[in-house]
Parts: structure tokens; sequence; C-alpha cells
């Protein structure tokens, strides 16, 4: 039997908590241990329509599904009115190979997954306490990066600098006024942004580092979840050589295809720089942050191990709630 | 908006017919010209279950949908009275990207789409007239193979020789008496069939070549589709140095995953060694068969222009008649 959930069917029971950020440090925790298989992410390139179908995958060990996620990125959709990311996620047997459920969530789960997974790297890296906290970008991830960064570290100030239209800014200050209850300000520079926040992520498709080394200030956390392929670069290079920590979700992932990869191209790291997988520092193998003043940086690419944990809660979630259509 | 075609419905609308090989053969064209993008596969391994996921896809420029396709292996299913194998294909708009169709055929539709790339080897290799033909084995491919053939290279009489039980090989005469209305011989020995066929095709999952270079005869056509891992081979490697014309789907692909790559490791071939690739034979750039007297070999490891091409025909003939669930 087959389950079939719509994006509304998954968003009425899956949304970004404290039980979705766990289920993702989880899956960073057996990616550490070695337990998950991640195949390297399949790219199926439609150059024509600036587009690409990405497939990502992960098998832990011990669960019984996996799950195989299709993510569409196609840039021209917005003259036809239509969003540009779209995908679905697929969760398989691990006992059988049989296909068991078909979430179509439009990238809703990656949205959530990934924005758990800043909340993760905040968790580990970011200093004790950030009244202030700041964002690059007024788009979807900037909307959930914040979201779940308040379950981890509450603010009581988001500083936004976007290069969006006017009223998408506008749309995001009220938007998460609103839905976070905090002050949000529309601020007149990335600059301004990184010095006067004690975290800041950076939400953007940027394919050149614009957040510069000069304005890192001691206890600074920086998560950078922009980029993830190769044309994409959202720190200058300096930031990652000047940081006293730079964390990262998959190394060599990162170093294809994220942050790393600018740092090593520049020559501002080496393949031997130290760099912390983040389930390493879930599971006390290498330290996240020590003290108070350290500049600490994680680059978050996206890993299959998120996406098989969001998939096989959220079918468990809808096989309990019978919600759904179901096919034989 | 989403249709969902279950396997049922999918048998109701494609069969292994000429249009099908028609297709199969335009997706080898194209992708010898040039016009396809095929990553290489996504391989999920799940060592625990005997099992293996694998993602195959192909992009072809000018056509306004790509397919993804999801194959499940699982060697321990049929202690649980299952089929070990599984999958199903999804259809993707390459305009916007969007998901279109969800193809639960249970690997139905590689079944057809390999019987029919099967056909095509045999179109352009094998030699005109065939009257008594061979299969190794006598599951479903042993079936495909010889449906596919009988299209191309009408023949009366079918040598057949599997390692399956007698009561299996027992069906398998008498299903493809009635199918094809051929006589069907269960032979005494691998060797047997190959002596007296005009073409022989393996359709196992032999780990060790078991087709030997001394009983090749001029005029013989072989298609090895078994081979599709790095452990999988059917031909001893001597088939192939002694083949007049080797030929393969493609070729970077077989030199990891099929003969080609047994006859290197065994240094009967080299990287260098001529092999034809099927679509340059059906675009005209290279020959294939040139006299009745060549051996010729043709390798096929499955390729995902395969896939995208069964998979768009398929939706397309289910949205003309309106079959299948549709959801949005």
């Amino acid at each position: 039997m087959i389950r079939i959930l719509n994006e509304k069917e998954i968003k009425s029971i899956v949304s970004l908590d404290l039980s979705v950020i766990a289920a993702i440090e989880t899956g960073f925790s057996e990616l550490d241990r070695g337990n998950a298989l991640v195949p390297p992410i399949m790219m199926i390139p439609v150059p024509e329509k600036k587009g690409e179908v990405d497939i990502k995958s992960a098998y832990i060990k011990g669960y019984d599904q996996l799950a195989i996620k299709v993510a569409s990125g196609f840039f021209e959709n917005s003259r036809l009115g239509l969003p540009s990311q779209s995908g679905l996620m697929l969760v398989v047997s691990a006992e059988t190979g049989f296909l068991q459920g078909v979430l179509l969530d439009n990238g809703y789960l990656t949205q959530v997954r990934t924005g758990a997974a800043g909340a993760v790297a905040a968790k580990f890296l970011a200093p004790q306490t950030a009244d202030s906290v700041g964002v690059i970008g007024s788009g979807m991830q900037a909307r959930f990066q914040m979201a779940a960064l308040m379950l981890v570290r509450p603010f009581s100030t988001i500083r936004m600098f976007s290069l969006d239209p006017d009223d998408a800014r506008d749309r995001y200050v009220r938007d998460m006024q609103r839905q976070l209850n905090v002050r949000v300000i529309n601020a007149p520079s990335i600059e301004a942004v990184v010095k006067e926040s004690a975290i800041v992520v950076t939400t953007t498709p940027a394919r050149q580092g614009f957040i510069k080394a000069a304005w890192l200030h001691p206890g600074l956390h920086i998560t950078a979840m922009g980029s993830d392929t190769e044309e994409k670069q959202e720190l200058e290079a300096d930031v990652l050589a000047r940081a006293d920590l730079v964390a990262c979700d998959l190394k060599t992932q990162s170093m294809r295809l994220g942050e790393l990869r600018s740092a090593l191209a520049q020559n501002r790291m080496t393949a031997d720089s130290p760099v912390a997988e983040l389930g390493a520092i879930i599971n006390g193998r290498t330290p996240g942050r020590s003290d108070g003043r350290q500049i600490t940086v994680c680059d978050l690419t996206g890993v299959g191990v998120q996406d098989t944990m969001i998939a096989i809660n959220t079918l468990k979630i809808a096989t309990e709630r019978n919600i759904g259509l179901t096919v034989s």
C-alpha cells in the first residue's frame, strides 16, 4: 500500500518545531557515526530553462525506511508567475525496497528540514544568548531560519538585508513581526546587519561572497545556507580563514558545493584545514563553541539524511492519523 | 496537476510493440547526437537486506518532460514471498520542473524498455534471418527479450537454458509456446543453446562468464542484458575479444557495470578497443552488422534515455485517454 500526501495534508501534520529539529540532529549524528549511506547528489540539468532537478537520498542503518528527494529549481518560472522551486519525496521500505509513500510537498519539507539544520547549527555553535540576530535575504528560508533560530536562541530583534524589491522586504518585516512577535528592522546594509547581530544567517543564491571578514566581531556566529552548487558563494573566503571554528554539515559536499569550495579555490583554506562536521560536534567527538568570544561559521549544503529523517517522520504521522490517499 | 497510474492501468495502455521499440531507438539516437544529459546512476545500498535502490534519469533536449526512475532490487524478498524487483517512474516537466506523473509500474516499464533495447540491438546487429534463437534464463526478461526479438527477427524455435527450478522452466516453455506460437526447447546445456542458435540473449544475474568463446560460430549475435553492476558477468572475456563487432548501449556505463568492465579487468580489451554505441549505429555514424558471417555482441546495461522515452510516452497516452488518478 502506498500513501500519497499533498502539500496541504503535509503542512497540517508537520511544522518546524523541536521534534523536527531533534530528528534532524539525530540524522547528523547517525551520519557522523558512519550509519548513513549518502550517495552523491544526482543532478539533472535542463540548461535551456536555467533549470535543474536534483536528487538526494540517504539510507540510515537501523531505520526501516529511506527517502529519495526530488527537488527542482527552474529559474525562469517567475516569468510564468510560478514558483521556481518544487519537488517531492518518496519513502521506500528499507526492508523490501517497495514504495510506501509519496510526499507531494512542493519543497515544503526541504524548507522545514533546512530551517531545522540551521537550528542545530545554532544550538551547538551560536553564543548562548543573542538578543539581536540578522538574516540576509527575505525569501522562504529567511523566514524558516529565523523561526528555527527562535526555538533554540530566543531573540527580540531581527535585522534583515535583502536585494528583493521593496514590497517583498516590507512583507518580510510584517510577516515576521507577527509570526515571531519580535522587532524586524529593514537594515540599510549587510555590514549593519553583521555588526549589530550576534548570529547571522545567509539565505541567498549569491554567486559572490558578500560578508567581509573585516565586519566579524567577537562572539559572532554565521550560518551560511545559500550555497549548494559550484557557482554559489555567500561568504568572502577570508571569513572562513578568520573564523575560530569552521563547521559544516558534510565536509566532502561543502568542499564541492558550499563555502568551503570557494575558500579552497581562493587558497584561503586547504583540504587539511580543520573543519568540524555538525554530527561530530553533536556526538561530542569534536568541540562546538567553547567560549563566548569565538567567531564561528557553519556552512550548510543540505544532506540526504535530513530528507530521510523528515520524510520518515512525516509518513509515520500520516499513517498513525490516516491522512492522505492510499493506493495499492 | 499530477497524474498517478498504477501497474494495472499502465499495463492496459503500454505493451512491448513496435511503437515502444521505435521510441527506445529514438532515445539511443538522441543520446548519440549529444542531445541527452544522462547523470551517473545513483545507487543507494541497503547491505543488511542485500538490497539496493537505483535511480536513473535523463533529460533529452527538445522534449518537454524528463523521467526519473527508482528501481529496487532486494534479494531477500523471495523469503517473504515477495518479488525482489520493484520501482516506479516520475515524469517531471522540463519546462517548469513540476512533477506531472507518478507511474507506479513496479518495474513493468523497465521490463518493456529493456526488452525493446534488445530488439533495437537485434535490428542493427543480428543476422537478417534467424530461424532458431536462444535465451539463457527463464525469468521475466527471458520472456520480454524473446517477445521483442520476434518483432524484429521472426523465428520459429527458442532454445532455453536456465538454472531455475524445473517448474519455472516448464512454465517458461508453456508460456512462450502459447504467447509466441513457436517451439520452445528446454536445452540440456548453454553450449547447446549457443551452438544451435543464430541469436542468443543472456538474461541472468550471473557473476561469472558462462558463454565461452569456443562456442561462437559465424553469424552469431549475442545480446547480454544481465550485467548491470560491478559484480555481474555473463560472457567470458574472450567472447568480446573474439567478436568481430562489439556494441553496447553506453560505453562509459558498460565499462563500469557491464561486460566491458569484465573484459577490461581481464585484459581482453583496452579502453581504446573499438566498441560501437547503439546510437552511433542507429545514426549511421558507425557500421552495424555488415555481413552474414560476422560475430556480433551487444552489451546492454540500461540507460536513463530509455526510461525517459517510455515514461513520457506512457503519460502521454494516459493523459489522452484520461486514465489514472489526478491530484493537484
